[in-house]
């Protein structure tokens, strides 16, 4: 059911392009909003398609436990379940029992652990990982991945490596097609150039409809994590979408946009609406701030969002401060409008073959270095 | 600024109306939702006015605290500062006083209380109740009246009553003509008839454009409630708009229009939504109920709302149960929906003169019964 193609490519490997789905077409680069529970935190779906957005992300594991993919299939599926008829990507629960790892017995089958939600216990396979997202009826899946918790300790990053190949195997004899949904390996390898590259031919010969690079930003320094990022996307299928999980904040989409990646995910823009901090053109501001108090201003001159055409920054400082709930939702409409505006600029520079200029005037005007520059 | 005239007028006493502002026509009889500090809690205004919300309440005894009423007048007004363009209503803050009074000083002057928020010592007197509104800009602002805590202490009442006509001369004295903001008397006088009527002839006597019936629903018996709420509105002029304060059941809305009220707020279509309890024309429901965990319905087969058209009892019910705030946006819309629908078939039955059989179907769906029939 996916397809994907590129329209245009740069020099240096960044590439606009278009990812067909049941639920409707992504145009790539693109930021999905973080929905864990089935929910972008805040905002209606009506919201979601008011800011653009054109595809998310859920998380499968969580979904899962509560309130049940065999419950959300009864109920006609995810995308019926929460009334967002874009397509919807989730994440399988590698990254989820990684940051549980205390509670996690795992081994060669899978994982077994206790739900924090009410202790009971639960198993996770390859195989559960893809019934599940086909039972929630997502348009892409995620295989079930190893990760590990120090991405510098080669024998840990090859041994969970090689696990993830091996599950992969496993994952594609259990779903020969993909169906309606269509299944994403997960490369790791740690921080290791060779095994990043082993790991990557051995899934890629599995042919896959698409690509994601794992295990970054898990705890090491940024200079790492972009280094790694920017080899790593060189070793993935260039016909085939490639996904960088959990990493978004805007300077990272800016570079990593630039060397090829075309999907990304991140609770950013959503949490850091909630804690009152938003994004404009010319970098963060925390709206709790006493600064903001009198300020008859948008947030952002330049932003079209519902927030910013209707309230000053004084009223959204005042809901904040009073602790309104309407401060989360139109602080979180702003980010995630901010983030679908940025997409649309990265875009039309990757199309008109324009990015090293634009790439600097973002950083320029939005203050931060790119990691290459820094 | 303000004007109002009534279109029908049933036996009973019972009326459509239309009350015209600077902000707006409003069609009467009308519910306002309650927005505090300048928020009706989770929706923005764009879902206000989705949900055919035509007026709504603020309170300027909590505002002229936070942020302060010359802030919101240096920021345009209060329609501007909050993106509200239709008319505004604000209760002054003799009912706020009255719920803290252990930390309040009242005498003839006015209140002097300390601020729940910073503990800083404030003053309010029937002058400054005028000049905040006046501030604020609000379309009606309410006289700053006196409540007893205990309405069937006659001697209590009997001095609250009469302090409360002597207010209204001062702000009558302070505000000659009304400007851009019209003030409302609120009627006192306890659960003792002599008083009502008293306080309602001396209240007229100052020709106010609009009065309301304030002091009930404050800890008596239902029936004393409606009894006197019945009574009440019959001494107050017949020309002008009659707003009955804070109270606003279903259930009170359908009998309190039979009688000729103009005007309604109450907390509870929002208050309810965040605790997940939802109208429905069969009586209310708890989404957090087990009951809802499979239910495919939606919250009301005959609501038009946005929840209604798009989700169905078994995601709202997943949302309240993960303390998503989604759950409670889309609860309050759904309440504040179900509200002005019923207002409108309030409307529609007292403009045909049908309004004691729409209130016989009214009560033998909803359940419970009309406090006459009870």
């Amino acid at each position: 059911m996916l397809g994907f193609e590129v329209i245009a490519e740069t020099a240096r490997g960044g590439r606009r392009g278009r990812l067909q789905t049941a639920h409707g077409t992504v145009e790539t680069p693109a930021f999905m909003p973080v929905g864990t529970y089935g929910t972008v935190r805040g905002l209606t779906p009506a919201q979601l398609l008011e800011a653009h957005v054109s595809m998310i992300l859920c998380n499968a594991y969580h979904l899962a436990l509560r309130p049940g993919a065999e419950t959300i299939k009864r109920l006609g599926g995810l995308h019926r379940f929460m009334g967002w008829r874009g397509p919807i990507l989730t994440d399988s629960g590698g990254y989820q029992l990684f940051s549980l790892a205390a509670r996690v017995k795992l081994d060669e089958r899978g994982a077994v652990f206790r739900s924090h939600l009410d202790g009971d216990e639960y198993e996770l396979t390859p195989e559960r990982a893809v019934d599940v997202q086909r039972q929630l009826g997502v348009d892409i899946g995620m295989l079930f991945d190893v990760l590990v918790s120090v991405p510098g300790d080669r024998r840990a990053a090859a041994e969970a490596a090689a696990r993830t190949v091996r599950w992969a195997e496993r994952s594609r004899r259990h779903a020969p097609d993909s169906g309606a949904t269509a299944f994403f390996a997960i490369m790791q390898g740690g921080l290791f150039d060779e095994l990043r590259a082993e790991n990557a031919a051995s899934l890629a010969a599995l042919d896959f409809p698409g690509y994601a690079v794992g295990g970054l930003s898990v705890g090491e320094e940024r200079a790492e994590t972009m280094r790694m990022a920017e080899f790593a996307v060189g070793l993935l299928p260039t016909e085939k979408p490639r996904y960088m999980m959990g990493m978004g904040a805007p300077r990272d989409l800016v570079e990593l946009c630039g060397w090829g990646y075309d999907l990304f995910d991140c609770v950013i823009p959503t949490r850091n609406g909630r804690n009152g901090t938003l994004f404009t053109r010319t970098g963060e501001i925390s709206i709790r701030n006493a600064a903001h108090a009198l300020d008859e201003r948008p947030v952002d001159d330049a932003c079209d969002c519902y927030t910013c055409r209707t309230f000053s920054r004084a009223y959204l400082h005042h809901l904040a401060k009073r602790g309104e709930m309407l401060a989360a939702t139109l602080a979180t409409l702003h980010n995630v409008r901010f983030y679908q505006t940025l997409m649309e600029e990265i875009r039309a520079a990757l199309a008109a073959d324009e990015y090293e200029r634009f790439a600097a005037e973002f950083f320029s005007t939005y203050g931060g270095t790119a990691h290459e520059l820094g």
